[in-house]
């Protein structure tokens, strides 16, 4: 019933040391909304990563993350620019436009890629009223096709957004995958390549819920964002259970171990699906595989494991590994891939 | 640092029956956002305590759970008839006119409750475009100040709300503690009185967090809320945990053993302060108690046990008792109003 | 069929001087949207009777004009504080709500004026982000009730303003009348007292449609108005056509004229009434008259002539006078005021 | 400084008949906001064009008509489906995700036609809360390049639409140009071909400012418009002044005179470019030519006579023709083209 499978990664369930935090905070009484010692903590161990001057406001979800972000940033004739297929665009059920009011601009990019030639090509209609005006650039670090940024290509939208006074954003829903895969810290993914806001994601890495808006350097926003967290449905009035599971996140780079683990399951699946002949739809560089299966082998081995389609004209299916996928898991999906490609070849 | 307080029914934390609940519902994967079996059963669960056709949304939080109803229900030239004093109205930063894009019509009530006769007299303005028209009326019950809308008051409201065609909408943050207090169940107090929706809330009776969007019967509406979930940022990926938790809450009656207890607390101190010679701004009938100090008693005793000032001008303050409030606190508090009471006499 | 009436000043048509000058920007073609000679005009005309740092924004109607400031001013955890009767709160149909997100506080006033006093006792709950922040208060000049701001409540109200950090926003409907009444020019009515943004009311004056968005001084928002207004569904195409209005009614003070002639009907009136033993539930200081007719009298008198009653429990009706009203009609309207109220005593 | 040219049909001014009707219909009190017998005339000389079921509301803008049918006819969680280039999306300044909260799916398309196969391949995703609902599809007729949906194509939408349950929407700020581009008329292209609703453009065809929103047939959606136009800032207190002005463009068939000229015109001026060896972007269908110049060719030519560039890397630009455009504005154009481009040739 509850079979471990590759459909998302938000299928596995929470890590034991997480759980163990919540246990641990439990009992006595704190101040509700965020003003207590265990939250404090949790943002001071964020900030360790990052900088003294970082903000940071545990939200519920990344959607929520996303939106009370713009909605803080941007004024009423702004509009976001982001990859055409990025969440934001496609699967927040277009919750921006309706409490934020505001207007994204899809961009087609390769690889799930925004670059910095697709934002200079949206700088167009500027100063005309009967257009958005571009306020903000918004990328997904991994990607939504499991590929991620280098810090070359993050420091060019940095500094095409610096130019443009655009608010550049990183939904980083999968950001620890990022940074597992770069072998860089947060400070210098993020903070030293101009990024002006970002989600800590924590659900899809093992937390039962939870995601953190993280502003590295001072921005005017921050002053904003108590008030639009309220009003975006994002503040948790317990919040020191977001708090507690961040903290053991960050506890001996918990983040990070998980991170590599998925990540490290993402490429022996990739490799293995390559040599048994199977085309990949994008590179794999963080913890899920895009690959190109024969349209008749998707039904059999959806149920062998469970797993999404990700593009149905191109027959590219999605594999997302977890921080508890196991090697035995990899290894008999494999298998059946190996066996069910051969049979439709 | 975490002692017991009366600051808010949100400053304590978990049940232990509800955390035992998140490890047990932990392990292995399921379907994100709702599609797996702990879900199902949390539903189910909820519905036997209403009707087959009830139908349940898990939300995050209450704020979430208000808007995401009245955006599901209302159309854009439609208004919410309010309390003025109402969660919904001054303590949400806005949520449903940025979110919903509706005004809601604040109404001044006594003891927290609304009436058919004020809901009448805001039936003004019917078919004149230059009027929002009502569309619906909200409650809370438990409400804001303690106390609870009798049976009688709800099937009078549920009259004139389906008289005039509006949605009747509960706020039940606190229904556990209502319920408990007329001794009665939620089909009697809530399906049979004629509403339409209600928030079954969870996180202030001792749960981390979550809140359950419940129609008690078939209404339109239900149709749009998944996706008003979504874009209302309160659609949870990991939802088994959410699930989980409300089904250790109707597990033995946990929700009413543990609203029963609070509202017991509530009790014996309102008792203990009326015998200490307090006035009462409000009846005590359910967890919290709104008690008119000595203003010069009121710094004291908030550094004996912290809580909440409710109306400065009328020297009310708001005690809250929680699930895990002990006759001890309450009997040392009343102790020490008692003496500071004396003192500021 | 269209005999004038005393129902609303919008019931009037526009004056022969406007009209004329419709014809007379007509013909030839202009770059649409503003950039024409004909705009740069009136603009001029307008800024001439405050300071040449003021900036003016052409829109279609008093609604659109006050939800495109609040919306370009404001950020959106900030709601405005007005009068609860004010247009704003009840008479558009929540499009601030709606188009802006934003929340109105409504405050109960005597004789349609918010006080310092008023303001003062809203800024509460500042910086608690459970709560929407003030972030403006608007007030209506002349107010909804034929009463006058006098120079000194204005420059109170703008200290308040300033102190608080509130953008102070004016109503101007019914400015000129309020110019008219006091004996004062613009720039001392609205430029001296710290205005931030008003309404130059042109159609319930004797224009055809058309407000203007002023802004007396500098001010940030005024960068972000030109999208707004586009967004706000204000912006004319052939925005000549509303730029030669107002540079009509600016020339030989027109829109004073009118005015002066509409209070001067409303003074008429309200004497006669008062001879007749009519109450007034308000001052007579602009062009209507707020009566306290017997309940019998009004249906037979509005049969005479249209008006409509004002508050139906307090038996007040409005009975507002236009550019156009004649000493005839007042005259006339008097004598079977007199004549119903002699027979329903 | 006035001199006719080619920029936008904006540009020209007011026709002589309606700038007539403005001044007979100028006179007397009429109760204000649409309540008088000049509305209802105009309303029923547009029923008497489509069916005595048609419901007609006048509104100030495209804009604000375009904005106001969604919101009325569409739930939270749906979306329109336009082309990429459709005025709605690039060319309102986000008005529709800001005041409606709704998502706008562009799609590209050719020779600016949405077809039935583009509809049909955005119907994905349905049922899956993390998207947007298909609700809507817009069209523009005539659309932003001068092409004129043909009636076999507008039915083919019409039972796509009706197929998947869209709402056929149709932006007809041009809507004069395409039924005298068909030979057709009104109820043929709208009624009879399934359209839900569509704007009855006034503005760009002779009108002063003035659009109507018209529902062919009962919808639902109807009763709501009222509220709707109200709070989107498009209820004009003195609405005879609109309603008189579309009278004038319905006596003796104005709006197809006027319509049926400007085509003329743009034909003419197309045939010429042809005959010049000037290639088009788009066929000549209505009253805009969308022509290919040499780059070096396009500032000389602005300074003859202005116009827009509408795709500056396909060095396409765009003349638009007027009601009052003169057969002599277009040949002494032309010769300037066939001039210029024989120079960069």
């Amino acid at each position: 019933m509850n079979e471990r499978h590759f459909a998302s990664d938000n299928g596995a369930g929470a890590h034991p040391e997480v759980l163990a935090a919540l246990a641990a905070a439990n009992g006595g009484h704190h101040t509700a909304y965020g003003a207590d010692p265990i939250t404090d903590e949790a943002i001071d161990r964020i900030r360790d990563l990052l900088s003294p001057d970082t903000a940071v406001f545990f939200a519920f979800n990344g959607t929520g993350a996303n939106v009370v972000a713009f909605t803080s940033a941007l004024r009423p004739h702004q509009a976001v620019i982001a990859p055409a297929r990025a969440h934001l665009n496609v699967d927040e059920c277009g919750a921006l436009e309706r409490f934020g009011g505001m207007k994204i601009i899809g961009v087609p990019v390769t690889d799930g890629k925004l670059t910095a030639a697709d934002v200079e090509r949206q700088m167009r209609g500027i100063g005309d009223p009967h257009h958005v005006q571009p306020g903000a650039i918004s990328i997904s670090q991994s990607t939504e096709v499991g590929t991620v940024y280098t810090l070359g290509e993050l420091r060019s939208l940095g500094s095409v957004a610096r130019e443009h006074g655009l608010f550049f954003h990183v939904d980083g829903a999968r950001i620890a995958n990022a940074v597992a895969s770069l072998g860089t810290d947060l400070k210098t993914m993020l903070l030293d390549t101009g990024v002006d806001a970002f989600t800590f994601g924590g659900t899809k890495n093992g937390m039962l819920f939870g995601e953190a808006i993280v502003f590295p350097k001072p921005h005017p926003a921050v002053e904003l964002v108590p008030y639009v967290r309220k009003s975006g449905m994002q503040l948790a009035s317990k919040m020191r259970f977001v708090a507690a599971q961040f903290s053991a996140m960050l506890e001996d780079d918990l983040w990070l171990r998980s991170a590599r683990h998925a990540n490290a399951m993402a490429a022996r699946l990739s490799a293995a699906l390559v040599r048994a002949g199977v085309a990949l739809a994008h590179p794999t560089q963080a913890n899920g595989v895009f690959a190109i299966l024969p349209p008749a082998a998707i039904a059999p081995l959806q149920r062998e494991r469970r797993f999404y389609v990700w593009d149905e004209n191109a027959s590219v299916v999605r594999l997302m590994c977890s921080f508890d996928t196991t090697e035995a898991d990899v290894d008999s999906f494999a298998a059946a891939v190996e066996r069910e490609v051969a049979a439709y070849r």
